[in-house]
C-alpha cells in the first residue's frame, strides 16, 4: 500500500541529494531541526502543512513541484500511468489478433 | 500564505460534493469520524497518510489525482502556472515597445 509520508520523504531528500546539500544545511534552512528532517525523509513521521512549506522553500522547489512529483510517484503505483504506448498483447485482448493493414497486404 | 492542509480539504469537499454525497456518507465509507473528516475539509486537521488515503478511497479517487489537483491548485497561487499567452504589457516591460513585423511595414 502507497504510504503518502514515505513518498514525500523520498522525494525531499531526492531534491535535497540533486543539490548536493546535507541535511544539517538544508535542516538550518527550513529551521527545523535535523532529527525531525531526517524523520520526515524517510517516512517516518507526518510533515505538517506549515514544515512542509518551510522544507520545499529551503530547497528552493515550489511546494507544487514537490506535490506533483509525489502525484506521479503515487500514479506509478496506483497503475494509473498511461502508457506511451499500446502493448500488442492488450490489443488483441480487446479487438482480437491485429488485422494487417491493406497497404502492408499490396507489398505482400 | 498557500496552507498544503486547506487546499486538501477544499478538493475532497469539491470531490465528495460533485458526487452529491454527504459528509455522513463519506466518513462512514472511510471509517473515520464525521467531526474528523469535517475538519480535515475545512483545513482545520493535518490528515494523516493512512486517512487521506481511506478518504480517497472511499471518494473512489485514486490518492494520485487528489494530489495532482491540490498540486495543480497550488501551482496557481504560487504563480508558476504557464499563460496561454504572454500580456503585451509583460513584453513592453522585457524587450521594450513592440516592433512591427517587416511584412505589416511592406503592408503600410
Amino acid at each position: 500500500m502507497v504510504v503518502l509520508r514515505r513518498e514525500i520523504g523520498d522525494v525531499l531528500r531526492d531534491v535535497r541529494q540533486r543539490q548536493g546539500r546535507t541535511l544539517r544545511e538544508v535542516s538550518s534552512a527550513a529551521q527545523v531541526s535535523l532529527g525531525y528532517l531526517s524523520e520526515v525523509e524517510r517516512g517516518q513521521k507526518e510533515a505538517s502543512s506549515e514544515l512542509l512549506s518551510a522544507i520545499a522553500s529551503a530547497l528552493s522547489v515550489p511546494l507544487s513541484m514537490v506535490l506533483r512529483e509525489v502525484s506521479d510517484r503515487i500514479a506509478l503505483v496506483e497503475g494509473i500511468s498511461i502508457p506511451d504506448t499500446v502493448p500488442v498483447t492488450f490489443t488483441e485482448q480487446v479487438a482480437g489478433p491485429q488485422q494487417v493493414p491493406q497497404d502492408d497486404l499490396a507489398r505482400v
